[in-house]
């Protein structure tokens, strides 16, 4: 796995319309990446009952709201709670002022514009024991977390003024998790960002050039890791950080919500297996995933080149001066690499 | 300066046409605001004379090859050396590949694009003192700088491939710099990445519907911080990271390189005034800067609306999944108490 041999190569990738330069580091094989800090050392893994956790069961009246929990009738023995984030982003009672006039403030001579900060900031608790983690979970369990996003988005879509619904997950303080108990994060926005729409655009321009959707016609040959019933993984062709990993349905789907219970438990393994395949070869990395849908409210005609997926992001490298002026990020593995390492490890199944 | 009445807020800056969500931080005041990780901690300050830093005056055999010095007749007493980076993200050896095919492929099925890594990766020493950082520097030290930038950005452009060139600093080891020895970087770009050709429409939209550049027309009100004879340093209107600050140009200007020996020492001093500021206030953070101008190749029609600038960002927030998935980055402080804090905030003058 020599890369002393490559060359740097500069790769747009067809699905973001993004650019990438992909420059082998001198100094290290890609296999030698590992995490300098491990996303668990935040936590006490050991003990299961931590007194000052919001998120563990026991605690539940030390948090904002509940929304709702999985299974639906479950006491203290509940799997998944949706809740309240206790210091929400944007404000769900700022929803009045969407009628109002100082709803939205504009400035013809300055071209500056301002909304009022409605949306809705969620949390889901993923277990209700501390120490156990997403890929802990049995793949049903994980399944569970993943229709939770389902029903939370699908509740949301119903409320107008919302146009995107943003799930991720932090795991690890450097990757931005304040609390190490294991959860993830829905964001509801009135606004269409910026990264989305970008990604409608040029899955439109394919699709305008080719007839098929971008996504669907992906290429696999060497940056397939593995695959399920209803999914693959995926190093994708214009990675933008070292061992990203792409989870695509094979099946066309504009918006994650569509999914169903069996192709959530399929999702559910091929998840698992992918996060603990990124902590086993990569030192347990802090990490990001982000679900990336469509629009709430795509027209019909937008419904054939949009495909939802799942991109997850190992932090193993700082963001510097040049990528935060540019967008375009230097990325010192090259997805075949990744990929064949990836797609190579053996994982002992606990199942 | 209590934000606890503040209301979050989602904001679009008219310059990169990007949106933000301003959203007070319930815990802390603005003037609280630290960074955890003081920059100089990961150098040894106290001695001059480093005999593993190759960026060093008497290590000059240790680097990469020379561009040029300033003075150019200097022999030790070099002030600023540019030098070839010994790990460049991209190739100028890659040049002759330009006029052949492999240059660029592209297949129209899957829609993918790649390009060979040619381009420059330059670094600037702008001491020859391992313990003297930017804002150590007497203004006109600063200006030697500026100006060291200027004079190799005219020698990149007149390379007919070459389109972008970014100039960025890295201060501090987890805003992505190596070296603890002060110095900045270029590099210069065969392509125009997104966010410079985002900025140059959104730029045009602003012409085209007020008749203005955007820059020129910049309302200041409460966001102003300083100014000078030439410039003007300000808290954006829609600040993506907390104590974001832009240093613009009051005269009409699309590239930095247009800058003159009088206007490089007036923007020596307010860059120095800057970084003495922000360095005072949040506790020495690691910072990033980076020159936004415009494509070296712009056509006459595109010349009165762009407008070239400085934008700072210390580094004091972690990037999380909701802004790696949207672009769109949650502020906790709101752009008028950061600039009110920096704009009463004396500083010493050690000139």
């Amino acid at each position: 796995m020599a890369t002393a041999n490559r060359n740097p190569e500069i790769r747009k990738d067809a699905v973001n319309n993004r650019l990438v330069i992909l420059s082998p580091a001198r100094s290290r094989r890609p296999s030698d990446f590992k995490s300098k800090f491990q996303a668990k050392s935040d936590s006490n893994p050991s003990s299961n009952a931590q007194p000052q956790c919001p998120f563990c069961a026991g605690n539940e009246h030390q948090c904002a709201p509940e929304i709702f929990r999985m299974p639906e009738d479950s006491s203290s023995d509940w799997k998944v709670r949706v809740i309240e984030n206790l210091y929400p982003a944007l404000s769900r009672d700022a929803l009045v002022k969407s009628d109002n006039k100082e709803y939205c403030h504009s400035s013809g001579t300055s071209g500056e514009m301002s909304l009022g900060g409605f949306g809705f900031h969620d949390v889901i608790i993923e277990s209700p024991v501390h120490s156990v983690h997403l890929p802990d979970l049995l793949t049903s369990g994980v399944a569970v977390v993943l229709l939770a996003y389902k029903k939370r988005i699908e509740q949301l879509s119903a409320i107008d003024s919302i146009n995107y619904v943003q799930v991720f997950k932090n795991h690890g303080a450097s990757a931005g998790a304040s609390m190490s108990h294991s959860h993830s994060q829905i964001l509801a926005l009135p606004i269409i960002p910026s990264l989305a729409s970008n990604r409608l655009s040029s899955m439109e321009e394919y699709h305008n050039q080719t007839g098929k959707c971008v996504l669907c016609n992906i290429h696999t040959d060497k940056l397939l890791i593995d695959e399920s019933t209803h999914f693959i993984s995926i190093s994708p062709f214009a990675s933008t950080f070292p061992f990203e990993t792409w989870i695509v349905p094979r099946f066309h789907s504009s918006h994650y919500h569509e999914l169903d219970e069996n192709k959530a438990i399929d999702l559910g393994g091929l998840l698992k297996l992918t996060l603990q395949k990124l902590s086993i070869q990569l030192n347990d990395p802090p990490y990001n995933f982000m679900i990336h849908t469509s629009p709430l409210r795509v027209t019909s005609s937008e419904l054939p080149y949009t495909h939802w997926y799942i991109q997850i992001v190992p932090q193993l490298s700082t963001i510097g001066g040049f990528e935060m002026g540019t967008g375009c990020y230097i990325n010192p593995v090259f997805p075949e690499d990744a990929a064949k390492i990836l797609r190579e490890l053996e994982v002992v199944s606990r199942e």
